[in-house]
């Protein structure tokens, strides 16, 4: 690694994300290779995800990719949004369509007009549709690796009910399988609240989200968002169902999605200076094992331990691989997958044959330790728990050290120059965010609300808001963000 | 159903598709909305490759959706083949883009830039790429749901070898894999072959396909492709290695793909005048139980008998599901999932209460039988085997009965006529397939070679070819297609 994450944090995740292989950056820009050391992540969280929206009856659909400007334009908010970031066809070879036609940012006017359709009764509901695809959204501003991209992978979940109970019901539900991603699989705290009118979804009733946060950069990062969209694209798309007495009633309706970023938050929350840093949960292989052989020791039975080894814990459920490359050297190998980001590696020498034991050594922590050959299995198992543990600890004290409550606008200004998460009571009104905007604008972006936790310390009465001096009305997270 | 597939073939498949609720029609021409129960097929097949290529050491990658000009057009024979179908990205919110983006018609040219890049040395090889993911052809042609789309799903694999020999391995391989899909999962009989010099992946040194024949229309269609690209992007593309010796090599190259037309195919094939019908390993719902209350019979008995037989097949791995609602008539729902093409239907009413038995119909002939509810498990595992196995067998039989042997001009063109999937002797060469075409043109679209079958009948000496009189080298399958 040439880059130093305390150092050149953006030069240090670009190195981390190519070096690891990862990503390969393309020839247009925003546009990004996943390759198998991403995707194999991306098909482990989408395994449990799948598995978990599958039990709450959501079914797979898929949508086309494109869709007309007059059905895109159909609700206002919703297009005032994405409307800078839409790509456009408008050729197929030689000719010029009749009219353009936009790429989908999100999904929710290509779906509707169908809900329309396909919603009759209140026997048809609830209706809940899910699928995994790219969307694209041309954003101008820097293009960064998962984070930040002009194609990405995502699920688009998008549900409709007769009731907003049930709407309200399955936001929290999936949520929570949001946080599970997070802090269960990525090890990534995050904090689940709700967003500001402000940064809520274009168009849509009320947004929560799971916000993660970046130390280094001192920036919130969304990490999933769990709308409720209330009536209102059933009012644009004339989504209504005969309820049980034969009148006709609107839907309530739901959409929420994660995507490819997430991958990117775990690397910039757990790697470090020697590459990437995988929860055994997600990494594409746990355990990698390593022959270790000295001058004339017997390299047959050092190869035969290490074969033995993967094959006991690949039937044991682990993801072990084997690096038996002649042509590079033990030293060389433990690099390749430090930057890698293996959290556990497996050294077999002479020494570990003789005695019948392996050297294991921990990613995260760099620990070493000699297990016997007959413990492998319940050792690894623990050391893997143990290290998936570590790692969310680890990054929780990390950002809650970076969480700062403050009570005034020069506290506030303070904290965001010193990159804080910044926790400060709040009148919860739109035009004083929209004047914190304005008052913070700068070269590092301008400061808002990330969201307001659902975790709400006490807020003493007469507590008054930072930003407008009015009564406070809550505590909310505010930052520069991603 | 109002149309008749013997009668009015086009329609009837458009109705199927619609009323069995595997598609919907989009307000863009030739893109098509699939919903769950064509999604769940997918997905069963996917499951299927994915394992199968992931045990041929395939790894996951997603490759953007975007490619400039100017890449695209590197292999001259391949952008000439795709070139007219391309859809072009030319606007990004309000502006015009420096310069139009081509979306993936497929992405040999996405990808190969990369693989130039990643392969240096014979121990980077083979390198083997799986992506799946969603392409564009903005065809002109009348579009029809999951055979002709102007978007589509599939998997695309690309691999680079050392040697030619690897390479010719694995395009069988992997054809393979795709006769599987069709005749074991799908039900649908498929002749492997080789494509013609004019029919070849344009671009590549050879194709092989499955193609597979509708007998309502007289039409070949091709259901998956396995191409060896030999040496040829790899010189476009500079994509070399050092081997052994340190001397630079080529790099041998292959793609192969298969769509979601797969499913389509299926549906032509067995679908009936009742709607469609679904082999059991692919069917989303294998088993549906029909509660069929008399007057006055205990409907909850009745009730907790369905349930206790959903629950008691769902725990022997089939996929079993209930039809409880109350507002329809058993007669409704009898109708309802045959159009759906459930393979197996249980009624269960008083007598069959009284007599510890189910009633079991099939989907694929309609023959009862009375089940004891203690042979439940083993008897439904067989008939679903049976019904898997006759749904191959009858579109076998209607394939080969279709199948003419023809040797003069007069033969094919009567054949031709006739809707015969005709097996000519054939001088293998293009122009005269060329002429062939020309003298075909019509409405119906010319004649052309569906393929040549690896498994060849026996050509006695002298034998002439069909249209030009010189001496025939091979038997090939002739006819219109899709």
């Amino acid at each position: 690694m040439a880059y130093k994450k305390d150092e050149n944090f953006g030069e240090w995740y670009s190195e981390v994300v190519v070096n690891s292989e990862m990503i390969e950056y393309y020839d247009i820009s925003g546009c990004y290779i996943l390759r198998p050391w991403a995707m194999e992540i991306w098909e482990l969280l989408k395994e449990f995800f799948d598995a978990e929206i599958k039990k709450l009856k959501l079914k797979p659909y898929y949508f086309p990719l494109f869709v007309t400007e007059n059905v895109l334009q159909k609700e206002k908010d919703h297009i005032e949004g994405f409307a800078p970031e839409v790509a456009w066809v408008t050729k197929s070879g030689k000719s010029e369509l009749e009219a353009p036609i936009a790429i989908r940012p999100t999904s929710e006017t290509v779906m509707y007009p169908y809900f329309s359709k396909w919603i009759r009764s209140h026997r048809d509901l609830p209706l809940r549709c899910n699928q995994w695809c790219n969307v694209v959204r041309w954003e101008f501003s820097n293009p960064t690796p998962f984070i930040r991209s002009r194609e990405f992978l995502w699920q688009e979940g998008h549900t409709a009910f007769a009731t907003k109970e049930e709407a309200d019901k399955e936001v929290l539900q999936i949520l929570e399988l949001y946080r599970r991603i997070y802090e269960e699989f990525l090890a990534v705290p995050v904090s689940k609240g709700r967003k500001s009118e402000m940064e809520k979804f274009a168009g849509g009733l009320y947004t929560t989200s799971v916000e993660a946060f970046i130390p280094n950069t001192g920036r919130g990062i969304q990490g999933a968002t769990s709308h409720c969209l209330g009536q209102n694209f059933a009012k644009m798309f004339d989504i209504t169902f005969e309820n049980e007495k034969g009148a006709r009633e609107m839907v309530w309706q739901n959409s929420w999605a994660y995507t490819t970023r997430s991958i990117g938050v775990m690397v910039m929350t757990h790697g470090d200076d020697k590459g990437l840093v995988l929860p055994p949960r997600v990494a594409p292989i746990q355990v990698i094992v390593i022959p270790v052989p000295y001058k004339d020791s017997d390299t047959t039975a050092i190869k035969g331990a290490c074969e033995s080894t993967v094959y006991t814990l690949n039937e044991s459920g682990f993801r072990a691989d084997l690096d038996t490359r002649e042509n590079y050297s033990p030293g060389w190998k433990y690099s390749h997958w430090e930057m890698k980001g293996v959290p556990l590696r497996i050294e077999i020498g002479p020494r570990d044959l003789a005695n019948q034991q392996v050297r294991v050594v921990r990613r995260d922590n760099g620990a070493k330790v000699d297990i016997p050959v007959a413990n492998l299995v319940e050792e690894v198992k623990v050391l893997l728990d143990e290290i998936q543990a570590n790692l969310l600890k680890t990054a929780k004290e990390k950002r809650d050290a970076c969480i700062e409550v403050i009570h005034t606008w020069d506290e506030f200004t303070t904290a965001l120059n010193n990159k804080r998460l910044i926790l400060a009571p709040w009148c919860d009104e739109e035009e004083v965010e929209k004047d914190v905007k304005a008052r913070t604008k700068g070269d590092l972006g301008a400061a808002k609300t990330l969201c307001t936790p659902f975790d709400q310390p006490e807020l003493p009465e007469g507590t008054l808001c930072f930003a407008s001096g009015k009564p406070a009305k809550k505590w909310s997270f505010w930052g520069r963000s991603y």
